[in-house]
């Protein structure tokens, strides 16, 4: 027999009685029934429950083991008696009856119970995280997010990627959060770093005419701690392909991350139609750039029914430039009640609060509520009504101002209303491309105009476009929401060296300048550049949509804490004197 | 039509003639044949022949194309005429004639030619990267890669195997090289360490409970470069496994590697027989721990046949402890010049020479030649010539003294002969465990026991083992080698916290330096461990190999060079005086 297991701990069943096993796997809970000893003994991949009587050679010994020691037992196979049978284990018609035990590791007192579903605090669950991951929820999450990964490779592949494994220790990557540095010992003084991404690197593997890439990749950002982001590492799913519009790009990724999502999404719905929206309408329809379309609710542009009218505030306001009032229309949400505590919601958020609009039944049937309604006036009031598509029951909420002023606001409120009205379909994927973003934002204090996301996108319109108002440019870059949540983003890029020089000019970057950060790039568009595009997808992120986890640190194996720590490691530790002589570097004595 | 192709370089057959087709590409080469311009056009998946004359409205406009520029054509499928016709070619049939023309890159000129076999210095090819991996040879290795990891990947999860990824930024790991360190920002002064493996993350998720782990996993080491490693980081495939025995490891990885190297290989022959050799044995018969079983020489100690003879030099090294003489047949070697060339070789390894005999026809019938047998007489040599099982036209080798002094020159003059000889087969994969590692070896000046080789090996024997003579102490340890090189390595883990302390013990390790140096897995192995054990292969030595290239940086995508710097993205490089503050850290300025 193997030294270890005839069978694992999920393998056995009505078909084996009789038979002599060996088993070996964890004590996850022990009962004492008087005399006979009954063990649930789990590995990875299932439970069996096992016991032992006074008749067994193995009972004294059997009798000292605790919770989490690992054994190995010998013994025989045996049918459960038929009221005993456990139909929710796979397992559950047998036990084995123990004839001998050897105990492969003992388990001190525990710090953090496997069994149960008690709450531990997350330096503890970090500090052991060994005893964390053997839990059913970790152990789930852990799989999961190996299984999400294979997929995705599988279907890369299929979809004629190859994956290309790009340098971890190289240059500053310009993506413009904080590098991770490395000190370099042959060349004391000088420094690595860690990619922020591998985006230099895809985009040369264009230029050296691979055609499709793909990568499962480390992503280095040396960021300020958030519980959805670690403060480290994260991967993503990092693809680029050459002679590709933007189109191509969505064509090619939408069926790999439909597939997970549907192979993943434990029965979800997964929306087929992803609508593509421009970065403008995005901020109009839903105030954020990662809109959560499981939400029906679209904002609306209702100024026109306010300019001039009795309701002085927003009156008032649109004869200022670049102002606007949106309407949240709020379907099922008309009651006095209701609207009020949205108004609440709205000042807790920072701003005035929210004016509204409800309809509900009156005496001469539908009538307009709310102190709104009867400043403009019963006719303004119902071509809003009408604007909207509203009725009895409903109710619209009001913002104004500039845009910018109200719309993270009105975008969260939009979220809360669509909960609490029960409008938001939870068991849904929802996803939304959105497109055409400017290239350049201008700095409201300083009026720079610089870079609003990546340099490197080809802005649409090419060279010609850079010649006109900055402002007005739009790029061939794009991002993936996905219930709320940024999971992709990408962007065809700009291959030729004129455009790029042209367009760093434009945020105040000149030729020295583009030649030393982004050398390698600008370099290789003079050899033969081809057109080409991708995008990366957040592994982290998606997963935690999968697993309906709110913290990363819940799918990952080892994350460090918020402190960026690892407590179970003690990283980061001090480093030797010797270390810091070969590397020629002196540590300044903190106040 | 699509923006920029209709079909790739390798679409295009006789069934496509007459159709109006759009390629994108590079220019590979350009002919002009008296106003007929042809163009080989290539992109990554093969070559279309475009041409183009007068009559076209693109010929202006291609007349100016140049080597390696990228290119758009819209032009007309042509059958060639039959004589033309290039078997080789997948498109060899047809060729496209040219009606419109984009040129999406210009080129300037080349440092380096993608078309044809010029050598250049690495250098240049490192510096223009991606002109270099242009090249069909290059092409050909990545992809290799490429699918080399993906098919390891398919035959893990076909194996029951779950990846998993193990932290990049952690704490130093005590695998013997030195760290790379990452100073951390948020504690100032403290540092982490990229992993040199994921050893103890893979040990811990085995105490975690997952059963089966493995990872295509980077590891990271600050070594002095040399040709056959690259000098910051490497990749492996690493798996682990709980509840097995060496066997289970070795039937594990087996499958694997003959499946990759059959499917890759080329047609070459892949071993199916892999045999287990002591270290000892190894030592005795081919010199070294990482032998080349594709040349059947093993080596033999002769020590009696020499042990009080009529050559003295052996007589007398033979009366000191521990020394041996060891012989090389060389079977077909049996010639005056052979062997001094052989003598020669061991000359110029450091050794004062090798003896020799070999066997010819003489008046008598086969008769033994050479100094060595005139010295021993008759007797003696006719033994040494049944031992070795040699005949007319073979030839002996003989080295003397204690065995580390002359084994690895005789490691490597068995692999001359061999090769010489034309005893080793070329087209073959020849595999070979190494087993049974001394878990201890004796620094011969200070007398002091240190590690061999891993230092979380179980010893066999356990506990009691530790009780007695370090020195003969085996593990649990493996190597396999291929070819003459160690492509696994390996080990059943030490999982008994007691049995870890004894064996630092010995080394010379307190329990305090145990628990400050491996404390993560020390607490662990605290908290009910089980038995595991796992192997980590090498995958670009491997790919290396199937390759058939000596150096790594022509399995790499972007090596750096010998002196750790990356030409192409300027690493390491000068760090800001921002960054350096951040860290808290200060340059010691270098002489």
């Amino acid at each position: 027999m193997h030294a270890y297991r005839s069978h694992t701990c999920a393998d056995l069943t009505a078909a084996n009685v009789g038979e002599t096993v060996r088993l070996s796997g964890w004590v996850h809970r022990v009962r004492d029934h008087g005399g006979v000893l009954f063990i649930d003994l789990r590995d990875h991949y299932g439970v069996t429950q096992v016991l032992c009587d006074g008749d067994s050679a193995a009972f004294a010994e059997l009798e000292k083991v605790r919770s989490e020691w690992c054994i190995r037992i010998d013994g025989t196979v045996k049918a459960r008696d038929p009221e005993l049978v456990n139909p929710k284990l796979p397992t559950g018609e047998i036990e084995v009856y123990v004839r001998e035990l050897d105990v492969l590791g003992k388990a001190e007192e525990l710090p953090l119970m496997v069994f149960g579903d008690q709450e531990y605090p997350e330096e503890t669950r970090l500090r052991y995280r060994y005893l964390d991951l053997r839990r059913e929820a970790m152990q789930r999450n852990m799989t999961l997010r190996s299984d999400v990964v294979a997929s995705m490779r599988r279907r890369m592949w299929e979809s004629g990627f190859r994956e290309y494994q790009t340098p971890i220790i190289t240059a500053s990557s310009p993506e413009g959060a904080r590098d991770f540095l490395v000190p370099s010992r042959l060349h004391p003084g000088k420094f690595y770093a860690l990619p922020q991404a591998p985006q230099q690197f895809k985009q040369l593997i264009m230029v050296s005419g691979f055609d499709k890439y793909f990568q499962i990749a480390p992503c280095f950002r040396d960021e300020d701690p958030r519980a959805d982001r670690s403060p480290t590492d994260f991967y993503q799913l990092d693809l680029e392909m050459s002679f590709v519009t933007q189109q191509d790009v969505f064509d090619t990724i939408q069926p790999v991350l439909t597939g997970i999502f549907e192979e993943f999404g434990n029965g979800r719905k997964v929306d087929k139609v992803w609508p593509q929206i421009s970065y403008k309408d995005a901020a109009l329809w839903y105030g954020t750039d990662k809109p959560d379309l499981r939400n029906p609710i679209k904002m609306q542009d209702c100024s026109e029914h306010f300019r001039g009218s009795g309701f002085a505030i927003f009156a008032k306001l649109l004869e200022q430039e670049g102002t606007q009032i949106r309407a949240i229309p709020a379907p099922g949400g008309g009651s006095r009640k209701f609207c009020d505590r949205m108004n609440a919601f709205a000042q807790k958020e920072g701003l005035p609060g929210m004016g509204y609009i409800f309809w509900r039944e009156g005496e001469n049937g539908t009538e307009a509520a709310g102190p709104l309604a009867k400043n403009i006036g019963p006719e303004r009031t119902e071509a809003i009504r009408l604007q909207l598509g509203l009725g009895k029951g409903d109710a619209a909420f009001f913002l104004g101002g500039k845009p910018k002023t109200f719309e993270k606001v009105a975008g969260k409120a939009r979220d809360v209303i669509g909960e609490e009205l029960g409008l938001t379909d939870k068991d849904r994927f929802a996803f939304a491309w959105i497109v055409d973003f400017p290239i350049y934002e201008k700095d409201d204090e300083t009026g720079e105009i610089d870079f609003e996301h990546n340099p490197f996108s080809m802005p649409q319109g090419g060279m010609e476009a850079l010649e006109g108002d900055p402002l007005e440019v739009k790029g061939y870059q794009y991002d993936l929401a996905c219930n709320g949540y940024e999971i992709v983003s990408g962007a065809i890029r700009n291959h030729k060296p004129e455009i790029m020089l042209k367009a760093f000019e434009l945020a105040g970057y000149g030729e020295d300048e583009v030649k030393s950060r982004f050398g390698a790039l600008f370099n290789a568009f003079h050899y033969g550049a081809p057109p080409h595009g991708g995008c990366a997808a957040g592994i982290d992120r998606i997963v935690m949509l999968l697993a309906d986890e709110a913290n990363i640190r819940e799918v990952m194996m080892f994350p460090m804490n918020q402190r960026a720590e690892d407590l179970m490691m003690q990283a980061p530790s001090d480093p030797t004197s010797d270390q810091l002589m070969d590397l020629g570097l002196r540590i300044i004595p903190q106040e």
